[in-house]
């Protein structure tokens, strides 16, 4: 499997660090062929051709760049990278700009499908801003687009709902999906100030350098919508969620909620109603023994609820890197299963 | 898909509810196509040909029971049915025998793996006595042996593995997995002497008329196996795990537990260590906030511990047979997804 890479932050050095130097310790990724394409980044340049994905990482870990002279360094820019590069699967870990309605990750996206590539993508943009478009692109195509880790980072939802409840109608989501607003929330129950609680959060690597779109609610709204279009049906935007974020609320509100038997939540919903679905990202005070409640820290949830089965909740606690970097590399295994049906070679 | 179902109580009923009264109201069923090649039954009597199972549905639902004269009754013992009937997949839907080691179960599921017929099974006798004997019997003639009802209802558990967690090694399974035994000790939390909390139970549907099987935590232990072959690879039976039951606690000790802080639940475990599989189930105390601990009366919850991600669990609220019907769904619908690169033809 031949793949070009889309952003080398610290999922993408994750995978590539798992792809190579961890690799035989991860018995369960041996029968992933995996060769890069290039290698495109904002701020280390960008490789193409046959990439030592090894060295690569090495070179950006110990503060390098590709710069002119580097075997395989390249000007291309990455919209002509995905247009005329030789690769199969686009890798597109590049972050999400809601101002810039999921730009440039979305034609990137675009025109890999367009081309006939499978894509797998950690960036919520494309999904949360042109699911229906991009979907029904792939279809038309032939091929795969697949973003296990927008969402609960490698925690398995969509794969879930792919496999396992593709009988079930879903009726609605729910659950905590941003950890820096319900890292925050529990500090202060604590008394921690926000400003402070948010420092934390920076200072053990969770949180942006800055954290508006995590406190104002843009994160969670952005994986409601991807949840909402891809499980749901819906056609939205995070502009369309009813969005509320935690910027507002004091540590004596928390305290005095929970002085009540109560937590303080950031929760997301999206709920079918008759054609419809609607979206939400909203404080809410849930009982201190419900699921959304006993969360740790930095983890996510999500309650599933269908037509032919109680309540389905999935949790993910004490997430690292190392999650969103298998998610990425849970759809390159699904891609590599059905490529055998394709008739494509494993490399 | 010709089906031949063993056991029509029910979970066999609810089954045959939902692919006929229900049928309309879960679009998601659609595409399964469905005919019954016979219908075995303990104490019902047993039917052989072309059943019509809205109408077998019904005789049975009023009291009724297939006897001579009614169309396709059979006299036919269920291994011959097995070895003789013309169907393509075996849905056993039979009751687990501990004490007759799986039996007769696990002899109807190798007769129709060995005639090269797929298997469904809700009981978790052959897969917690025979598993890698089946499995390997399965794998040499080209067909399936699923069983996602076995463990948690319809909760995606083995399908969630298959799918999403490929790529992953799992390293150890924990949850709570027997609801009669938790709501007990949810009961003598409130006071409630174990005979009493037994007699609601019963009452409510979840507990069998002879509860020593959930009570001396056979049924926990069984499903403890179930998991540790299928998805850590073991080879053992429930009399292999360590056991404890719940007959030997009083409302006394578990109301000084939760006095502490913490709830005394039936925990199971199943962890690899080198190439040895460890399992026990047995008493322990957690923390209040917990995902064990609040979890819903008759709920089930996994905790499954992978090499690269966090802990994800999987917990299942309020289950109803609705659930475990689904399970056997899902499992069907698995097969009529794989046997369309089978080439044979869905009814």
């Amino acid at each position: 499997m031949r793949v070009l890479l889309l952003g080398f932050g610290n999922v993408g050095q994750k995978m590539a660090e798992i792809l190579t130097v961890e690799r035989d310790r991860h018995p369960g990724l041996r029968r992933l062929g995996f060769s890069t394409a290039g290698i495109f980044t904002r701020s280390h340049g960008a490789l193409a051709g046959d990439v030592d994905l090894a060295a690569a990482l090495e070179r950006v870990r110990s503060g390098g760049r590709f710069e002119p002279g580097y075997p395989g360094f390249s000007t291309l820019a990455p919209l002509d990278a995905v247009r005329t590069l030789d690769y199969e699967v686009l890798v597109e870990l590049t972050v999400l700009s809601v101002r810039e309605r999921g730009e440039p990750a979305l034609s990137y996206v675009r025109a890999a499908l367009d081309r006939g590539r499978d894509v797998v993508t950690a960036n919520k943009g494309p999904i949360a801003f042109a699911y229906r478009e991009l979907e029904s692109l792939a279809r038309k195509r032939g091929v795969r687009l697949l973003h296990e880790s927008t969402v609960m980072d490698g925690a398995p939802l969509f794969g879930l709902v792919r496999s396992s409840l593709r009988g079930c109608t879903l009726l609605g989501l729910s659950g905590i999906l941003n950890s820096t607003t319900n890292f925050v929330l529990n500090e202060m129950e604590r008394g921690v100030a926000l400003e402070s609680a948010v420092r934390t959060a920076q200072a053990e690597g969770f949180a942006e350098a800055d954290p508006s779109h995590d406190l104002e609610g843009w994160d969670a709204a952005a994986k409601i919508t991807v949840l909402a279009n891809a499980l749901l049906g819906a056609s939205q935007t995070p502009f369309d969620v009813q969005r509320e974020g935690i910027t507002g609320v004091t540590p004596a509100r928390v305290q005095e909620a929970l002085r009540a038997g109560r937590r303080l939540k950031l929760v997301c919903r999206a709920t079918r109603e008759g054609n419809e679905v609607r979206t939400r990202c909203g404080l809410e005070e849930v009982a201190v023994d419900h699921p959304f409640a006993t969360l740790s820290g930095n983890g996510s949830v999500l309650r599933i609820e269908t037509d032919l089965m109680g309540p389905i909740v999935v949790a993910q606690e004490e997430p690292t890197l190392s999650d969103t970097a298998y998610g990425v590399l849970n759809d390159l295994l699904t891609l590599a299963d059905e490529s055998r049906h394709r008739g494509f070679e494993l490399a």
